[in-house]
């Protein structure tokens, strides 16, 4: 697997759209294949099938495998926090990185589950992002660099990516992407978050529509969304998705911020994010709507909207299982198994 | 825990049904208590928390665990195979569960992937049961025979029950249980199962139609409607409802069949399978209008429509992750991170 470079502009991310590989169809086709020779009626693991079919297809290798996945959180502080969009107050960020740190969150507890490998990039967090309601939240260096430092999460050696955020006042920045992005209203965007309701959930929806006004001249392409209205760990998470593509690695997004940073690249290139699922539907409710937009059916529906990687984490066990059946059963012959007569 | 004795008659099936333990309140409220101290928004992890309180409820103890969890699979075969309304010959039975014993087929991939522990019960597999069309599936001692079998997959130290199955034409024996408890048309209980189409699936409506006719006068109760539609691993799936809210084990069903097994104990005490959830939705259709019926709501839906306790296994990794986040995380204040100011 390819390290990509660092990144020193935007315009460096836009020509890697263009040079994107496509999946491995004989690895894919291959993997279908066996589906239908292991002892269950064709199509029976339903879902789990077509997860072994994936990971083949953008791994590029017959069988999959799902050695060393990791999980890679990104957190990030914005500036439109100081606008009392969140229940909880900016120093969280930092305070909940020091908690990964120490083993306290539910990520730390998910990745021990599933036996995945935990990254936590920490981006600056005395530095948050200019509150976007005011001029873009990042210039064109610094979102460059932060989608360059998400790269680094794809590592040699890596099967499978999760990529999960960790930023107070980042569904703020995600409904703000989506607005930008699909129109619709703001308030179609926003929800509460980490909890935000009456007055701040209504600041919420303010700086949402205040933002995607402000920098409406400058937004003239998605990336230049992603800067205007985006943050580190969106950017990080941006570029994090198309160095797994470029190095075959298949990722797992997790839920609205970590969706909707990866929304900057279907929008830049649909077919970007066919080596990405989504692991669950948030109950975020701006998530669901993004996804239709994304054409992406979620693989879990556990009411949760925690981020860390939460739901990325928890699909990763499913993942597994997928290739456990694909790459354990036995076939008909095998087994001796009659096969069907109806 | 305890172990219930043998069965001699449904007669006592009956009576167990009204001396069955309520929940552990003081463990619930125990587990809802710490969650709301962990370091997540109130509810941000959504049903992995609602999951946390159960287990803690009908284990009677906090913290829960899941530490010994088992996948006990029933097999046995049905009479009204004979009516060719299968896609499989029912050899294929026995054959499955040798490919069990043999390790190759999904449950035992699903099992290592989730460390559970795998048991397969085969029960008399040729002796199928009596054609149902023909009168009662069962006799009054073969069924509490079936169902005291059942009760022995709950042995001390084990402390989640997941319950599934293997029998060629139980799925038609599971929408004859459902017609008959529910009324509805024969056809609205009647799916493809392992592939039933066309004239296949037309003999295994026609079936459940005669079935449900020919049984009607001694279908009384739901005992006896599990006697005369259902058959052994069904009436086992029942016992072992039973035993385990006895010995105070929660309990995991999984597909179409062996929640329509769990249904006859519903329909005998509406409050009986409240220690039981339903582990996924599955592709058959009549298991998404019995889960209606039973105000169940699954933890999975991907699907799948395999039986063997497949997605049962499946869940035991999202009950496990459910429990580590809720053991293992750090409070708020442990952790020294600021709570929500807005």
């Amino acid at each position: 697997m390819t390290q990509p470079s660092p990144l020193a502009s935007l315009g460096e991310l836009r020509a890697l759209i263009a040079s994107l590989p496509g999946g491995d169809e004989a690895a894919a086709e291959a993997a279908a294949a066996r589906e239908t020779l292991l002892t269950k009626p064709a199509g029976a693991l339903g879902r789990l099938e077509e997860l072994s079919v994936w990971l083949a297809r953008w791994q590029g290798r017959h069988p999959p495998r799902v050695d060393r996945p990791r999980v890679a959180v990104f957190a990030g502080n914005h500036g439109v926090a100081a606008r009392g969009v969140s229940a909880y107050p900016p120093a969280v960020t930092a305070q909940m990185v020091q908690n990964f740190i120490a083993g306290g969150a539910a990520i730390n507890q998910l990745c021990k589950a599933v036996d995945a490998d935990l990254r936590v990039y920490e981006m600056a967090l005395e530095h948050p992002t200019r509150d976007f309601t005011e001029g873009p939240a990042l210039s064109d260096e610094e979102c460059a660099r932060a989608a360059a430092y998400g790269m680094m999460a794809v590592e040699s050696g890596v099967d499978l990516l999760c990529l999960g955020e960790m930023g107070i006042a980042n569904t703020t920045s995600a409904a703000a992407l989506c607005h930008a992005l699909y129109g619709d209203t703001a308030a179609d965007w926003v929800g509460p978050g980490t909890g935000a309701e009456g007055a701040t959930l209504a600041r919420k929806v303010e700086a949402v529509v205040a933002g995607v006004a402000r920098n409406r001249a400058a937004m003239t392409d998605p990336f230049e969304i992603l800067r205007c209205v985006g943050g580190h760990e969106l950017a990080a998470i941006a570029g994090a998705v198309l160095a797994a593509r470029l190095a075959h690695v298949p990722v797992v997004l997790d839920g609205y911020a970590s969706t909707a940073a990866a929304a900057i690249i279907h929008a830049a290139r649909p077919d970007a994010l066919d080596h990405c699922i989504v692991a669950h539907c948030s109950a975020e409710p701006g998530h669901a709507r993004l996804l239709k937009r994304l054409g992406k059916r979620p693989v879990l529906d556990l009411g949760m909207r925690l981020g860390e990687g939460s739901g990325a984490a928890l699909a990763v066990g499913i993942l597994r299982a997928a290739v456990a059946c694909h790459t354990g059963m036995a076939t008909f012959e095998e087994a001796r198994v009659s096969g069907r007569e109806a």
